[in-house]
């Protein structure tokens, strides 16, 4: 038993955000308030103090290092940030900080109970109730006098003075007792006293917890996804990276800041699948882009007829010029041409008859593509091979990853993957692109994957998407799994999109693009409305996964527009640069949705209301929480349509809407007050 | 990083129980099941084992060294018993054991990859595809001769022999593949090679986790309560051991096996409270029990006027021939005279005037109490002498005690003071008395206590009591803190009690007694229906805390049938031995509140319906879940009222009750299956 362990009275537990009981790291972006919060209390009636303990990893032992002549001290707080917790209701206290630079923090916590505080407290009560505190007023002195040796022992002597100056006045002073304890609530002395707690009864939580802070696109961010060999304009060429770079400033107009790419590498031959999947390519067909590797190279070569390095450099520095990052494709698994197959046969596996494993979920066969054996014993040289991979296209600009499958591949590499990377490269985004069960798709999120694909994409009623938001945005997953909403993507085409025609892609959009502050779609195929799949599945029928398309992507009837709109509402509203203050508002009707988002401040505010019926016009009646929008029932207030331009007056909390899903199924309404109450009605543009 | 960590592909996560991250132990009695439950599951599609590893504390130590000479195997399994886990939707696996000794007991996990399984699963499917399986069952084969050569390495021929022969078989023969398969899957070699996984790919949970094994009397309990000293049968005499004798038959008659006193120790003469709670006492008056020590002695002394160890000795034993067994009240504080004061001085703490610190909540004072001074720098000195003071008695017998407001002494006191006595008593049963807020409540049942007192005595209406039966039942909570309800005691008469009359006093007697497996009385008051208190106080007028009071235990219209019935129903129904098994049945008015409570196997079930309203009979419609019941809608069936005797025939889910709080404001209804289907009715008795 530690020498004092008996004496520490205070309590801290359940303490939030801690992911997985500290051995991973809650999420924030730069600027982003991060919240602690801890049960916290004593036995008794006495008071108590906490207090967040905040820094950068790294300061406390190099700190420590450096100032070994202070270690005598004993003081383990010099290397962090103090925040004084406050109590909320039922033993919860808190603390928020907002970190502003990228990189791994760490936190801590503490608490004591307060006997100043105690007496304080009780001196007010008897004073209530007429009782003498003469005795109070002799004990708070003594504190004083004790809180003042431990000033100077810290090297104080400013606190020393003050405190010794305020028991000595408390004793030399015949005050009346209201008066004295009024002297002894003077704010720089209550300060003093609250920094100067008995380390011999601090109760310090077990545990240092971790903070990743990451720059702010993890966060919110736009995401378009092209295969570059479909967009030769000469038909029946394979299309180039310098394509892609004649469709950057459309790309850009329509609002997004990531472009990403399936995998840009050589494709291998062997087993090689055909259009529609078909088990064997014809000569001239070019094969799956996630089929990595042949004779020209693996993972760090370039795929020869989409162009050189110099093509690349040149793609990278005009999408930078136009407000886009260039996002690549992971893909960890190899054709079985790939060189590593020959050079690491120990990195795959063999079976008994002499061939090697290729994926497989039985009854169905990806014979183009290994999968790396984990299980390795040389598994440390494949770990760094990997993360070599990972270093080389970080060389070549790219800071933004799309992790195909990452739950086909151990959870612990990822973990220390991620870790290693971001220890040289905090600006790396990682996205896991994982469709799979929920407690495999939280894992990932808390091991440290920046973004992460979600259900979103077969989340459709009301009902679903409720549900769903909820517990994206009001549990635990809302500090470890950051969602990105993507309405279609390459292995994806949603029964919704199938069979809801263009309505159906315009909700499906407005509904990403406000309810995650980071979302995706793969083009030109979305905003084309393109529907036709294979019979009976959710596969794109011609998929650009194994052949060259060519697009008209100025068709009539394309959502270009509407793209363009609704990513300059996103823009221009710091409401939609966050997930979790999302706030449902009941509707009558279940086939329409409705919510609010809002900033912290209340300075911007959208209720947005999207039709889910792709069919037929929808009539409901809502149910506004006017109070806390700081509207009064029956007084007149004005909101303008951000996607149609239409300005409103409403004035109770019921009002009906219609959505036609034909014309524009969805409303962006502004809810910004912008000058004072100065009229017959609360005006709002 | 561990040489093979980076093999370790099966996630072992959210265990559950786990109290606060494994510090405390999980609470269950002897024979009760204990299931564990964890979030398990692996990367890709692979099949995986589970199981759980459960051991008494200790053996794994003592084993190993005893048996050091096998030390070099590394088989850390030697110790354990173990109980695979099955699979359940989501990812949440599960075992179950029900340990049959008391006693302190550690559970671990493991998982790990199933190859084997993997195989089997694929060719299945393969089969099913009609795909060849050739290569696979090579695979298999390999397989089986690794597993072999691991049976030979854990010294298991017989487990070697039966896995080469089948490896063998499947090479030698050109079986069928579906009868190879068949040969696969034979139990006896699919349990070898469940038990001899790889040992370096296996996952363990990085903690081991701790249950405490209690008898079965700390989850159901009897208990009544009452004052020795009230008991003389002559007028203004002191009541005596003795005359607590004399009650023993009726006590016992009523059903109660737990008697419980407040202290009997010698009471304080400094600062000695008078007749309700006036400050100081007149000569003649008793004093508090609570204000213990004077200068007959303290917490090991009895109070002289109640009879000596002789008398104490033979009461303990007459009680256990009775079934009852006596508990006693640890209240860890001093009266001014308590020798303790004057022997350790610094176990309290002085004011600057030079008094010692008396209890206080300002402006409340406790004159005649002082608290111990826990961070007294000789903490260690006063815990071990307050565990002396435990030891003591449990060498006289006592094996129960309730302990005074333990929210008012250290967390960490108690922890450490409940592990102690119990590593050399294990039958030892702690009820904490701690009326306090949610968090501490909680904090107490997870460092230790048995039993603890509840929220109940202020919960009357039925949204108060399933929410509150709900927090206990299906929380967290059900692991670390078992509820004791306590309708009345002596600090507190509810005003529901003060103002419903006798209906309020049978229907809190009969909540109490079929929600909560523990529950107990204080009386004579409860069943005399005593309602008066103190005016605008929950206090008792008259309280025997202060006073020596006397009784007609016989009154008319006292409640000692009823509680003889309730209790001898809850003697003959497993169904209330345990709290957990409850399940609320909606009914349509909120003035009855209606629950079943059922045995694991069905066997005893019992439909409980208590009216809340102790003014006016109340009618309402049930809606009982007749299919898990086993009942088939519009299929009379017959129950029948333990309480009155009464049988009836119903045939909906939707029968109604009326119940009359003046006559018996309940029923208790078995349905317990007694013969099969024989007749036209479904019969139940």
């Amino acid at each position: 038993m530690h020498p004092s362990s008996g004496r520490h009275r205070v309590i801290i537990e359940q303490v939030r955000p801690e992911i997985e009981d500290g051995h991973f790291a809650a999420k924030r972006v730069v600027g982003e308030e991060f919240v602690v919060r801890a049960d916290i209390f004593t036995d008794g009636h006495d008071q108590i103090q906490a207090r967040l303990l905040f820094r950068p990893r790294g300061t406390g032992q190099a700190g420590q290092t450096d100032q070994a002549d202070q270690a005598d001290q004993a003081n383990e707080t010099d290397q962090w940030t103090l925040h004084p917790m406050r109590p909320l209701p039922n033993d919860l206290w808190e603390a928020r900080v907002t970190p502003e630079r990228t990189g791994e923090y760490e936190y801590a916590l503490e608490a004591w109970v307060d006997h100043y505080g105690t007496l304080l407290h009780g001196m007010h009560r008897k004073l209530d109730a007429g009782q003498d505190i003469s005795v109070d007023l002799l004990s708070v002195a003594a504190l004083l006098r004790a809180i003042a040796a431990r000033a100077r022992e810290a090297g104080r002597p400013d606190l020393e003075d003050l405190l010794r100056k305020a028991g000595e006045a408390l004793i030399s002073t015949q005050a009346h007792p209201p008066a004295a304890l009024a002297q002894l609530e003077n704010p720089a002395l209550l300060q003093a006293v609250h920094a100067l707690p008995d380390q011999e009864l601090i109760t310090r939580y077990p545990r240092v917890l971790s903070l990743h802070v990451e720059r702010k696109r993890a966060l919110y961010s736009t995401w378009y996804e092209l295969f570059p060999r479909s967009w030769s304009p000469e038909p029946g060429r394979h299309g180039t990276l310098r394509d892609v770079i004649r469709l950057l400033p459309e790309i850009s107009r329509m609002g997004f800041d990531v472009l990403y790419f399936p995998p840009i590498h050589p494709i291998g031959r062997a087993n090689r699948k055909g259009r529609n999947n078909a088990v064997a390519a014809k000569p001239d067909e070019p094969g799956s882009p996630w089929a990595i590797g042949a004779e020209e190279g693996g993972h760090t070569a370039l795929h020869p007829e989409l162009g050189s390095w110099d093509d690349f450099a040149e793609l990278t520095a005009q999408a930078r010029a136009h407000g886009l990052e260039i996002a690549l494709d992971l893909a960890f698994q190899c054709a079985p041409d790939h060189p590593y197959v020959r050079e690491h046969p120990d990195w795959f596996l063999w079976r008994p008859d002499g061939t090697v494993q290729y994926a497989e979920n039985p009854p169905k066969k990806y014979q183009d593509v290994l999968p790396f054996h984990f299980e390795t014993k040389d598994w440390e040289a494949l770990w760094r091979e990997l993360a070599d991979v990972v270093r080389f296209w970080i060389d070549k600009g790219v800071l933004i990853f799309r992790v195909d499958n990452p739950h086909t591949k151990p959870f612990a590499f990822w973990h220390w993957l991620i870790s290693t990377i971001r220890a040289d490269h905090p600006d790396v985004i990682f996205l896991a692109e994982a469709f799979t069960r929920p407690k495999i798709m939280a894992r990932l999120g808390k091991l440290g994957f920046s973004q992460s694909y979600t259900y979103f994409t077969w989340r459709n009623t009301k009902a679903e998407l409720t549900e769903y938001m909820t517990e994206l945005t009001r549990t635990e997953l809302r500090d470890c799994f950051r969602p990105n909403f993507w309405p279609n993507t390459p292995d994806i085409l949603p029964e919704y999109l199938q069979y809801g025609g263009r309505p159906a892609f315009m909700i499906r959009l407005i509904l990403a693009a406000t309810l995650s502050s980071s979302y995706g779609i793969y083009g030109p195929v979305f905003e084309l409305c393109v529907a036709e799949a294979l019979p009976g599945k959710e596969e794109y029928l011609d998929s650009e996964k194994f052949e060259c398309r060519r697009w008209n992507w100025d068709q009539p009837g394309n959502l270009k527009e509407l793209i363009a709109r609704v990513n300059r509402i996103r823009r221009d509203h710091p409401a939609l640069h966050r997930t979790d203050n999302l706030r449902f508002v009941p509707v009558t009707n279940d086939n329409i949705i409705c919510y609010l988002k809002t900033t912290d401040d209340g300075a911007d505010t959208l209720l947005i209301a999207v039709v889910l019926d792709p069919f037929q016009p929808q009539t409901g009646q809502l149910d506004l929480p006017l109070e806390e929008l700081g509207l009064t029932e029956g007084r007149p207030f004005l909101l303008k349509d951000e996607l149609s331009g239409e300005r409103f007056i409403w004035q109770n909390r019921h009002p009906t809407l219609e959505l036609n899903p034909h014309t524009l199924p969805a409303r962006i309404l502004t809810l910004k007050r912008t000058m004072k109450r100065e009229h017959d009605f609360d005006y709002f543009l």
